[in-house]
């Protein structure tokens, strides 16, 4: 394994303080980016590039600049840090990675739709310290840092809090889609669980996780995640009492295969009956 | 059949002048279940009943009272008029009818997400003569008659078009739920049609078609839809340059198995696609 591979490190010291400052940072690194984006957001023709020969990835030119907007700006106030981003790979630190997806959900983007975002997380070797969403066409911000959450929009902000719901006959549950899953047994897994649950929603990506945060959806069950598409997620998710795991029950930092909870002890349900 | 049956009917005659107002009153009966919805949208705690015993069909008080201030609207300024909606059922009139579904898209509302929206058509007898889409959380209306189609939003009006695109493998295509489909050869059909497109996404309802209508996407593909989640999309659409028609190709007004294309081309070879 190279050095300069992105992964896990002895974790970093982070008073609060710093947290503080890290998070207001990364509040205004999300909205550089979506000052970016949003010029580009349902234009009379779109130019997309087809990132990988198989299959349909499209990298639009607002996800190339926002990250560039974004990398910029990293290096002008803290040059010593590292970033990972989705569009233009890992670049090493000396401890703290900014980990950068400007799109999340370019798909629904390209599809004019509204349940994408930009997300920015501080990972600290561990895990991530903080995330942030921003969804400039909607103005709204999403943001924690594990043990608090927020949502604003238009100046006015109000903390958020995950719904109980411990039984899975009750839950309200979100996945991208269900073409998402790499495996025969990972569809399969997915599958018995969808079976078990309320109602099950497509077409999400990040947003869903704000939603969960708000208390309005109760589990989020998805696979094939990068670490970008999920850092920024974990602060806001723990930070308003939900929890984020892989399905083994692990650090999801790392990304793969994801599932959260607005209630503790959905979660606890929900891994027993993604293992059988 | 009873006389108070919603169907088809001989046409009644329509002035270019009287559909013009008709459809600025649309436009007003939107505003106004809008803000009727907007307080009870991601609220802390959802009042939701069962309306269906078997499945999952949530209906919130926003849904009961926007049809509730549209039905009385319309009783003020067009006593003789019929009204079909959602929640409280068919009254029969002189001639026209208002198709009325005050939140397309329930389940995403209660789930605190975005792609859903009022919907307002007036039909003839024969087919709807125009449309609006109200979404008030991101406060654009979309409307059609049928020759024209347009996007408002906080004061700035713009046309709508549909792009072109004659071939299914270049198609960007959405659809609500794969799980939508009433029958295992409806969803047969829709799975063969899904391999042959460029992408799927899931999770749309009624703003899918405001982005076909606004050249986002090229196709949609949808089963057991009633008459008011179709009859305010059909205006919208063929007034933007697109088909919306039944899977056998036929008058969509009464719902049923429907598909939307931007371009006319792309539709005669997806109802080829749907028959084989």
């Amino acid at each position: 394994m190279s050095e300069s591979k992105f992964g896990y490190h002895e974790p970093c010291e982070m008073s609060a303080s710093a947290r503080d400052a890290y998070l207001a940072f990364a509040i205004e690194l999300s909205e550089r980016a979506g000052e970016t984006i949003l010029p580009h957001f349902r234009p009379a023709a779109i130019d997309i590039e087809n990132k990988v020969r198989e299959g349909y990835d499209p990298v639009t030119q607002a996800d190339r600049a926002a990250e560039q907007a974004m990398r910029h700006r990293i290096a002008e106030q803290f040059p010593d840090h590292g970033v990972l981003g989705e569009e233009f790979g890992f670049l090493e630190g000396a401890g703290l990675t900014w980990v950068l997806d400007p799109i999340d959900g370019t798909r629904a983007f390209v599809m004019g739709l509204l349940h994408w975002g930009t997300l920015v997380a501080l990972f600290d070797g561990q895990r991530p310290r903080i995330g942030v969403l921003r969804q400039p066409f909607s103005r709204e911000t999403f943001a924690g840092d594990c043990e608090h959450a927020s949502r604003s929009c238009d100046g006015a902000k109000q903390r958020l809090v995950t719904r109980r719901c411990a039984s899975l006959e009750e839950a309200l549950c979100a996945s991208t889609s269900p073409e998402m899953f790499s495996s025969a047994e990972e569809s399969a897994r997915f599958s018995h669980v969808q079976g078990l649950v309320r109602d099950m929603r497509y077409g999400t990506d990040c947003y869903a996780y704000a939603m969960l945060a708000a208390g309005h959806i109760d589990l989020i069950i998805e696979a094939s995640l990068q670490p970008y598409d999920v850092q920024a997620l974990i602060p806001i998710v723990e930070g308003a009492g939900g929890v984020l795991t892989t399905w083994e029950g692990e650090n999801a930092s790392m990304g793969g295969a994801i599932v959260a909870s607005g209630d503790p002890k959905l979660h606890e349900q929900v891994l027993k009956e993604l293992q059988s």
